[in-house]
């Protein structure tokens, strides 16, 4: 008996495959389509098939929607112990082996929350998963061990077992993955349409804030559109949400642009300001950085040149004081060849790192004592 | 006669006193809050105004409600030659020298694109314009030696000077930094509000496009209320237009929620696609690079543990390898000592540092062949 059978050689397959077989573990392949099978097989993530073989875990990682026939089909040929999936949406996959009346005990859902703009074998990679959470979203009738079986497979593939209902997981990435990608999505949309909600508006005029808020955009659409769908359940109402905070501050926005007494403005203002104030404040219960918010950061800002390896001996410089940068972001700046690097240190080795690099005669800047977590 | 008298000492009017000193220009400064010009005179930004002095170029830098007065008084007392503002709104500053019947030949709107999270004199900085485009709003009576005067303090503080009337500019910003500030406060609100559109959710199934998307929620919300206020007849109207993207995608997304035959969520499916396929299209007008567009970049990403100086050695490395690395993407995973370094490049060096980096022995994954721009 192998360790692992996979239904699906696409992008997420093939990496729980070639995670697995660098864990020594033995793993059998198996895709509709031959060329998908023998790319898997050639990168060494498994071997084929043989259509009898049985496994310790079954894994199924096809779409979403062929995820519960896959499952039914493997569990009614008794080919594993315990069966799993990777999809994103995990209340349709329960819908289906409920309604096919397959044995819910040994039936364990999985997601890793991980993945890359491209997609297929070709592009799948080993390290995909490490450090990476792995939701197990275990139904109320699943055994302890296949739930036990679930949590060691994502461990042996280097992600971190997040143990979660299958409700709550549906709501928690309809939030917190899904919505942001549909902002960005919107946001970047409007630039795409003069015609629109903006007229010609000169692009030279946008900053740093700009690319980071449309970043999510540049995902596939036709990935995107297989899991707005289905969870479309979870999605529809943060939007809804979403685009009510919005029309109520327009609301405000609009009293402030009719020519009113300034008593009466001052009502408007407030909700504006409260607005912000709340995203500031959801703003810190995004987990930024390792220790999600137990550690404070503080930012130091270099003025630099963009001459090749700047960057490179501006960390070199940091690392020989002994300071472990925690993030770095560059600044650019369209046509001209400076910019600010920004390292992101903790907050008690700011004033260090400030002293070394102007000793080493960077152009520091002020130091930025706000601190980001 | 001094070269610029500066009314306002706060973050801009006193960056811009800092910059033009280091340049050799010299400068007036005035505040109404001694405490403000004291700390302003005391970095070396200029030295206090008498009272009577003139110069060449008044630089009103108070806040945007304020700036109309001020700009009018300077005028009546004939302190300048040239007369000029900072405000990031231009029409409502245009509205009121109007009004108080101010000579418009000789006042010309300013706006640096730029700005700290913090305010005050404190926070200034010489390099705050450095690179950063500084928006020149000549309205149709400006003289052009008066437009002239504005381009060169533009350029005397770092700046790019960027022409551009007044609507434009104020409907360009917008779109361009107005909504994606709104955009973030709105989306990072509701996860301040679990009672609201977002019910109790795992924080720990978040990943780094949340904090991108949430990135400006960050921002000061009373610096913030002023601007919106101030620009709410170009805002409302791109906030309206994104709340109507997104209850359009709703609408759609309620459509698949409900139980149909597959042949009637066609639509709603081919509505979601075209939805996201607008906003890759959008995103790629974001000017992201130096060269707007015009050159491909390709990323190289490479596993690390999180020791002290990883960062350092590595973009060592590659500043080794003689290529200059663009960009750099840290991917925090909470909780694990281990992330991905992902280094920006121009598209044609990306084969050669990836060859670099595994010949140092770095844990380089699959070369991501994806250009951004």
């Amino acid at each position: 008996m192998a360790d692992v059978l996979i239904f699906g050689c696409g992008l997420i397959g093939t990496s729980v495959g070639l995670a697995l077989s660098q864990s020594r573990q033995t793993v059998l392949l198996h895709d509709e389509s031959a060329a998908s099978l023998a790319v898997a097989v050639s990168r060494g993530a498994g071997t084929a098939w043989d259509g009898r073989s049985t496994a310790a875990v079954v894994l199924v990682a096809v779409p979403p929607a062929a995820t519960g026939t896959v499952l039914a089909e493997a569990q009614r040929l008794s080919l594993g112990q315990t069966y799993t999936h990777v999809s994103s949406v995990q209340s349709v996959v329960q819908a289906d082996v409920e309604r096919l009346n397959c044995d819910l005990s040994f039936i364990v859902g999985g997601h890793p929350l991980a993945g890359r703009e491209q997609s297929g074998p070709e592009a799948a990679e080993a390290g995909l998963f490490a450090g990476r959470p792995w939701a197990v979203c275990a139904g109320p009738e699943a055994a302890p061990t296949a739930v036990e079986a679930v949590r060691e497979l994502a461990l042996a593939c280097g992600g971190i077992p997040v143990e979660v209902d299958q409700a709550l997981h549906d709501r928690s990435v309809a939030l917190l993955s899904h919505l942001p990608q549909v902002a960005a999505s919107a946001l970047a949309g409007l630039l795409a349409q003069p015609g629109g909600g903006a007229s010609a508006v000169r692009y030279d005029l946008s900053g740093p804030g700009l690319v980071d808020s449309t970043r999510l955009a540049a995902g596939d659409p036709q990935l995107w559109t297989q899991i707005l769908t289905a969870n479309a359940e979870h999605v529809s109402p943060v939007v809804r949400a979403l685009a009510g905070q919005l029309i109520a501050l327009a609301e405000q926005l609009e009293q402030l642009d009719q020519a009113q007494p300034e008593s009466a403005l001052a009502p408007a203002r407030d909700f504006i300001s409260s607005f912000l104030e709340r995203g500031k404040a959801g703003r810190e219960r995004v987990p930024v950085k390792r220790g999600r918010g137990s550690v404070d950061f503080s930012t130091v800002a270099v003025d630099v040149d963009d001459q090749p390896g700047r960057l490179a001996s501006l960390l070199a410089d940091a690392g020989a004081a002994g300071i472990n940068v925690e993030d770095v972001h560059v600044e650019h700046v369209p046509g001209r060849p400076r910019g600010v690097i920004e390292l992101l240190v903790r907050a008690e080795s700011a004033a260090d790192l400030s002293a070394a690099l102007v000793a080493a005669r960077w152009d520091v800047r002020t130091m930025d004592l706000s601190t980001s977590r």
